[in-house]
């Protein structure tokens, strides 16, 4: 095989190396009246990069056959895997695959949550209030005032503000 | 194999897609009177990580039998690869393992600036200038006044400040 189609291939571990350095396993709580509890829960894996690898996004996605390529915010596109079917296959991959850096631990909890919502879990109290809790112990930072678990100790539901109630990593 | 050992060992894939993410070639030409030209081309790899992944650092060193892991700054470790003969091996596994971001592009360069050094171009005034503008193109900014190359198009010495004449990414 030459050079040239030895690059147009990715490799499996090289993935896992990649989302080592980039990868981003998140969950959303997001404020939806729709919905029996008033909030839904948003799991989604995403990889985001500046535009000029744009490729190198679309190359993982067809690997992996999960996800779809969409702009993030101004130059910067990201790889983005929703859906539990999605993120169920996902996780086998990373189980069969593992990760080396301490993202594994943001990766199990992760899978642990898509666990949960497989269990229709988070269609409770309780489940919701757990699955917060799991999240506030992924998360470096959390926005407070826009987040559903106030604090470790503390559940209540926060008021809606024009649907910006997001638990988000900074 | 069990899954304890399987996470053990690092894969070269891995390495190259976690470099792809994390990874940085780097060239600074420091202010250094004793130099013939007056100034020193110092390059490097480094791969910097907060401390609580220094054992991947650690791993990665390990598999590659190259550089060490040391402090960078507060909470954060490096992995460092200098001197020539390193480099050239570091060099030669990379064009092995191909990596597929656009870092690729400043492997290259850095690859090319390997090779001046190791035919001592870089003791030359054309050399030197000639390092300096690949530099230019590789890193996405450059600090002027610290900056050997003052443009792409004007090159000149630029004065000492106390040792702190340095091109670096930001």
């Amino acid at each position: 095989m030459g050079a040239d189609n030895q690059q147009e291939r990715l490799d499996n571990n090289w993935i896992v190396g990649f989302t080592d350095g980039e990868g981003c396993f998140h969950v959303a709580i997001n404020r939806q009246p729709k919905m029996t509890l008033g909030w839904q829960v948003l799991p989604e894996f995403r990889i985001v990069q500046h535009k000029r690898d744009i490729d190198v996004l679309k190359k993982i996605q067809k690997h992996l056959g999960l996800g779809k390529v969409v702009q993030n915010h101004g130059d910067r596109f990201e790889l983005r895997i929703r859906g539990l079917k999605n993120l169920q296959a996902l996780i086998e991959f990373f189980k069969k695959h593992k990760l080396q850096t301490i993202k594994k631990q943001s990766f199990e909890k992760f899978a642990e949550i898509i666990s949960m919502i497989e269990r229709k879990e988070h269609l409770s109290k309780e489940g919701l209030d757990k699955i917060a809790k799991i999240m506030s112990s992924m998360n470096r930072k959390v926005i407070p005032r826009y987040c559903y678990l106030e604090s470790s100790e503390t559940l209540r539901r926060m008021p809606s503000t024009e649907g910006k109630d997001k638990v988000r990593p900074l």
